[in-house]
C-alpha cells in the first residue's frame, strides 16, 4: 500500500474526475462519475463513493476539491458557482464527515495553478499567473511559494477584468469582460454565426456538429486551424491578440516572471501563443526599460486541477498558511529583533 | 541622540523632500532641496548632504529612497524615471558609497503603500492595495505583511492597464491607459479645455491661473468642487467612476479587503471617493455573492513616501526577503517535514 497520497476531485459541468496524487504530483489511479453536479449531494455522495473505492487500495491521507466557482478564504465553501448553480455549498465539513478525512476545496482554476507551479510549467520560477482559456477565462497566482487567493477567496477572476467599456454582454452581469473576447466562447459565437450566415467553412462546421448550430463548439475551430484552414487561424489569432492585450494588463499589475496558458483553447498551441506573445510585446508598458514575463503553455493538461487540489489538500493537512495577524507580527517581530541587534551593538 | 531612526528621501519631479523617521513612523526632522532632480549626480549630492546634516543631531541606520519610476527587484536601481529622464540609475550604490550606510530604492508609491500598511489607513488589514492619483496613477501591492513587487520589481503600474481599445494617447506609448480617464490630468485636461473654449468656469480658471491656459492644474478644480461648482464636482465624479471601474477589475485579479486612495487628486475627498464606491459596487463581477471590499482614503498625505522609504530601509537593513529558491525550498520542507510527521503516526 503507498503512502503518503491524496485524492483530487475536479467537478465539471456535468461529471467528477478523480484521481489518486502521489507526493511528486503523479495520477497511481482514476475514476469517473457521470454525476449531476449542479446537485450538491449527489456531489457529496459521489466523493465519498470514489474515496471509498481509492481506500482498497492506497492509504489516502487528505482529499482536495477543485470547483469552478467562487470559494471562500477558509477554502471550506463555494460561495457562487454560476455553472454548477450553488450558492453557499459548506462542501468541505459535508465531505470531511462522510470520508473522515482532512478536505480543502479550492476554485478549479487555483487547484490547477498550484499544479503547475510544483510539478508543471512553472517548476522553477518564484511566481506564476496561470490564465486558464476555457469557455471562459479562470485564473490563478502563486506568489513566493502560497497560492494567492485574496483577502476573500476569490483572487483570479481575470476573466471579469473590463476590457471594453460597454463592451460585449457578459454572463457574470456586466459588459465587455476579457473573457468574452479572449476565451473559447468567441471561437464557438465566431464559427456559430459563420454557420448560420451560411458561408462554405460556417457549412463544413455545421455538416460536422450533425447541422445543429448549437451543437457547434469551439475546439471544431481549433481542429479546422491546426489543419490549415485560414479563417480558424485568424478567429485563433484574434483571441490571441486580445489574451495578449489582456497579459500585459496583468503584467502592469503583477509583474511576473511568467504566465502560463492553460484549458482546452490551449490545444491551439502557436495559432494562439504566438500572437498573444506579439501583442503582449507590443502593449506591455515600459517595454524596452525592463525585463518582460514569458508566456508559455502550461504542461499539465486538463488533470491539472485534480493533481493541484489533491497537492494542496495533501500539504495543509499538515500545515496552515500565518493567518493575518501573525504576518503583521511576524513584521513587528522583525523590528523588535533589528532593534535588539542595532542594540548588541 | 535618538536611536533606531533612518532617513527617508523622495525624490520628486523638481525637488527632494526628506526626513528623519522613527520605528513609528513619526518625523522627527525635515528637509527640503530645491533641487534638479532630472540629474542623477545631483540628487546624490543632495542626498548625501542631508544625511550629514541630520547626523549631526540623530544616530542614521539606514537611507530609503522612493523614486517615481520603475525600480528593480534588489531594489538598487531606478530602470527607468519619464519625469526624471533617468535610465538604468543605480541610486543605491552611489548614494551607499556617499554615506556609508544601508540604503534601499523603491518605487515612491510602493514606499507609500508600505507605510500606510504600517501606519495608515491599512493599519489593521492583511493586504492593502494602494492606488495614488497625482498626475498619472501610481500602486503598490502589500500582500501578507510584505511589499509585493514582482519578478523584475515593476508590479503595481495600475495606471497603465489599457482600460479602453484605441482610447487616449498615454506618455507611455500605449492608448487607452487608465491614467487617462482617472488622475489629475483628466482635470487639468478638462480645465484648459474650458479655458480655451471661454465658458464661464473656464474664463474663472484661466484668471485665477494667471492668464496661461498651461497654468491650470487639476488642483484649481479639486477646490473650486469643494466651493459647491457644479461643472468641477462632475469632472471629479467622472474621475472617481473611472477609478471605481478600475478598482472593479483590480478587485476581480487581486481580491484584497481594502482599497486604499491617495495622491493629490485624493484631496477631493468624497466627491471623488463616493463616485468610486459606486462604480465599484456597480461593476464587481460577482457581487451580492461575495464580501466587497472597503475604499477608503489615505492616511498619511504626501509624506507617506517618505515614511514608507524610511521604514522599508530600516527594516531591511535587518531582513531580506526570501529569494526564490527558498520560498520553493520552504515548501518542499514542508512536504517533507508532512511526510516524516505521517511516519511517526
Amino acid at each position: 500500500m503507498a503512502d503518503k497520497l491524496a485524492v483530487g476531485i475536479d467537478i465539471g459541468g456535468t461529471k467528477i474526475a478523480a484521481g489518486v496524487v502521489d507526493e511528486d504530483g503523479h495520477i497511481l489511479a482514476r475514476l469517473k462519475r457521470e454525476t449531476p453536479t449542479t446537485e450538491p449531494l449527489e456531489v457529496i455522495d459521489a466523493i465519498a463513493d470514489i474515496t471509498e473505492e481509492f481506500r482498497r487500495e492506497h492509504h489516502i491521507r487528505a482529499i482536495g476539491v477543485g470547483a469552478a466557482g467562487f470559494v471562500d478564504a477558509t477554502q471550506s465553501t463555494v460561495l457562487f458557482a454560476p455553472h454548477l448553480a450553488w450558492r453557499h455549498e459548506p462542501l468541505r465539513d459535508a465531505v470531511a464527515r462522510r470520508t473522515g478525512l482532512p478536505v480543502l476545496v479550492d476554485n478549479d482554476a487555483n487547484a490547477a495553478g498550484w499544479a503547475e507551479w510544483r510539478y508543471g510549467a512553472a517548476q522553477n520560477e518564484a511566481d506564476l499567473v496561470l490564465i486558464t482559456l476555457g469557455t471562459g477565462i479562470g485564473g490563478a497566482i502563486v506568489i513566493d511559494g502560497q497560492p494567492y487567493r485574496g483577502q476573500f477567496g476569490i483572487a483570479g477572476e481575470f476573466g471579469h477584468m473590463q476590457v471594453v467599456p460597454n463592451g460585449n454582454q457578459c454572463e457574470c452581469g456586466n459588459r465587455g469582460c476579457w473573457e468574452q473576447y479572449a476565451s473559447g466562447r468567441v471561437l464557438t459565437r465566431r464559427a456559430r454565426a459563420a454557420a448560420t450566415e451560411g458561408t462554405d467553412f460556417g457549412k463544413t462546421l455545421l455538416a460536422e456538429a450533425g447541422g445543429e448550430v448549437t451543437a457547434i463548439e469551439g475546439h471544431l475551430v481549433t481542429k479546422h486551424a491546426q489543419a490549415g484552414n485560414d479563417e480558424a487561424v485568424e478567429w485563433i489569432a484574434e483571441v490571441g491578440d486580445w489574451l495578449g492585450v489582456g497579459i500585459a494588463n496583468l503584467a502592469a499589475a503583477l509583474d511576473p516572471g511568467m504566465f502560463v496558458i492553460g484549458g482546452g483553447v490551449s490545444d491551439a498551441g502557436e495559432l494562439l501563443v504566438d500572437p498573444a506573445r506579439a501583442a503582449f510585446s507590443r502593449t506591455l508598458t515600459g517595454r524596452g526599460y525592463r525585463a518582460e514575463a514569458r508566456i508559455v503553455r502550461a504542461h499539465l493538461g486538463p488533470e491539472a486541477g485534480l493533481i493541484g487540489a489533491a497537492d494542496m489538500a495533501r500539504l495543509t493537512a499538515r500545515r496552515r498558511r500565518p493567518a493575518n495577524p501573525s504576518a503583521r507580527a511576524r513584521v513587528r517581530a522583525t523590528a523588535r529583533s533589528s532593534r535588539s541587534r542595532t542594540r548588541r551593538k
